[in-house]
């Protein structure tokens, strides 16, 4: 199948601090869905932006071909974890189409919170 | 009225576990929202997109001419349901242009949780 | 400001049921937020579509010159109400570039839920 | 980095009232999260539009090379602020392409409620 983009922009980005104790489902996280239709397996390479450093990464993960994988931004941890309550933007980059759509769950009161959105896909 | 694309991708998709006894109004779930403005049926399939296996369907609707259909993931059986607490992406192609939008609805807590975005359009 | 397009979609409408009591601000709604960047009004006309009527409209809206209208659903009248607890969509169409974002306020537990999207934006 | 529009539109805009005392984190706010993926600084221009006045503007601010900004309409104060429970909208203007993401906090009831979605972009 032929949809997707090679290079896609999330502005958004703030892992909640203060959830650590709530288990890996619902700790408060952040999430880029990646989507690989292809026959060919995708090479992601995602680089991290913040407000007052260098950008970090860039971080490597490989998506089979026709398979999704659900990359949660906390546990990202080569070359270096993101910091929780730090404000940052993402950037991810593959060698075949993909398709990225970005998701937040804040737990820090005792009901969830969500947010989702399409990222913002570069050229065709 | 001429407007939408002939294929659709959501890369998020999740169906939340354990709510299955609050009736379907109120049962965490996902929907499709397909528009179909056109003055002719619109025959879309379905592609489910997983981490570790094999995509499943394609699943088969029909949305009448001038008629939108708000599909629900965990009504979809045929060729096999979506299971609960699993990953997945769709993949939504249509022989006529269509409009689509991904809503979750949360009731894991006693409050409800939503999210919601336009699909990702394939080419024009 | 040449920024916006002339024909918009929101797949997605749904009016919760069982809040007409909480006043208008908490009664739960959806929203189209219609930004009019231009330097002449706007002539709006929206198309409801339903999974198993013909479509209701148009609705018609004038947006001033340089003005936002926050244009409530629950709030359209003429030709006629849109029902409650039932799945619709809209079209919108406009005789200038304008900028469509949908939102909906679901206050039908105890705490809000959100949701909010750009809607999806026909040819340039 | 090549990904990113100089010009966004964001149609949905409304500050919660009645939360100021909850402290800056979880008083109820909008933000726009700006990405500058390029190796020079992004010169931006905020214009406010309103329901019911002419726009207020144009708010100025400047994102560094390479670094991300998570502006807060509530922060915003020159040349005015923008009232709390007033319906606006905002276009976003950049002299470098940037990628802009909305995002509503809703704390007036005890728990949050969030929305967030990529901007409008404009033209390449």
């Amino acid at each position: 199948m032929s949809i997707g983009r090679k290079s896609w922009a999330i502005a958004e980005g703030y892992l909640p601090p203060g959830t650590e104790n709530l288990g890996h489902a619902f700790r408060s996280h952040e999430a880029a869905c990646l989507l690989n239709p292809n026959d060919q397996p995708a090479h992601v390479k995602i680089t991290i932006f913040f407000a007052d450093r260098d950008p970090a990464g860039p971080y490597s993960i490989t998506v089979p071909a026709r398979r999704t994988s659900h990359m949660r931004f906390d546990d990202l941890k080569d070359p270096e974890p993101i910091p929780r309550a730090t404000d940052y933007s993402s950037v991810i980059e593959s060698d075949v189409p993909i398709v990225v759509q970005h998701t937040r769950l804040d737990s820090r009161r005792a009901e969830l919170a969500l947010l989702s959105t399409i990222a913002f896909p570069g050229p065709e």
